[in-house]
């Protein structure tokens, strides 16, 4: 049953809100197979057009959804960044303060880099090195992601320090720069150099990154 | 003084080594034009005609040059290669092998990512995203010149270990991942991210490395 033939109140105005219902269903359809190109092919190379054509829609239809080519490219960061919030964040958050959360932050990355609704990897990794030379509002966007990302690492990582589960002085910044390290060697080491131990390499060092934070470590 | 003025002899012949020559410069300069913008915007986005007219050339002189997109490409990675050697890997094999060796590679790599030739940072790092999805000759290449360069970086840690530098159980082949995670991060926080504090970062990640992998380390 189609959203429309819920509408029993022939008034326009009052079924507004199904029909834009229907429109945010296509476009979140839209969006789900943009993201799913981007992680492989980057943003500059995706085009209205030729989504219109993979996905059977007027290319008018689809100009109609997100105006420009910028605009999608905004929209398919926002949703992945919303994506990460949920697949990455929420979940560690709800593990206890300090190594347990820490773990999960990087267990549920790992996770999110191996999503099939990403089959390129990470977007935002995929995406990375197109618009590091390209200013503007997409860039900017990303950045901003990005930043917003890194810091939930360092928090995380400084309640490991208050819990006195890392050392005193263990630097937050610090650890946030080597675990995103691994995550980027694993993005690359697994999808351009196909390394069948990418997984393995990664968690062992994220052993060793642990150990050396750890009280008691060295 | 151009090398047509060195050409005494009036068969042409005989001086097509002389021609050839200055082809070969003109197109060291293109190749050279051509490295910087890859390094920036990737190696999908150049075009043969755009790089003729940044160079006030023919476009045809262009294809003349180099026949076809792909055969730009993969000579922009082949010339990037002989540079990374001749930069990098050389320097490296002149000093004391083990650790010296290994600090070696690691402090001329970081130069190279900030190589003035290529503005956007190391051209293979640049491209690994844009490439990693799409399978073809450029990709191949540089999947063969990445694997050489992680063999170097194999190589030059098991040196260290039979050097007794590092611990007999450290591992080269992770060290290698490790390695080429700390700068992989460093082009991605002082590209994308422009922190500051990137190569301090990544410094100090390359320390603990050492320290870890080392005799008397943890």
């Amino acid at each position: 049953m189609g959203h429309n033939e819920l509408c029993l109140d022939k008034n326009e105005r009052s079924c507004d809100y199904l029909f834009v219902s229907k429109g945010d269903e296509t476009r979140s359809l839209i969006l789900d197979q943009a993201l799913a190109q981007a992680s492989e092919v980057g943003l500059e190379a995706l085009s209205i057009g030729g989504l219109a054509r993979d996905m059977g829609l007027s290319k008018s239809g689809l100009f109609g959804h997100f105006e420009s080519k910028e605009n999608l490219q905004l929209e398919i960061l926002e949703m992945a960044a919303e994506r990460f919030v949920q697949q990455v964040i929420v979940p560690a958050l709800k593990e206890p303060r300090g190594i347990p959360r820490v773990r999960a932050l990087f267990e549920s990355w790992l996770a999110w880099e191996r999503s099939p609704s990403m089959p390129g990897g990470c977007v935002f990794m995929a995406v990375a090195n197109e618009l590091d030379d390209r200013p503007g509002p997409v860039r900017d966007r990303l950045v901003a992601y990005q930043r917003d990302m890194i810091e939930a690492l360092v928090t995380a990582a400084g309640i490991a320090v208050s819990e006195r589960h890392f050392r005193p002085d263990a630097d937050p910044r610090q650890f946030a720069y080597d675990l995103y390290s691994i995550v980027l060697a694993y993005h690359h080491f697994s999808r351009l150099m196909d390394d069948p131990d990418a997984e393995a390499r990664a968690r062992r060092a994220f052993a060793t990154l642990l150990e050396h934070a750890a009280v008691g470590g060295e």
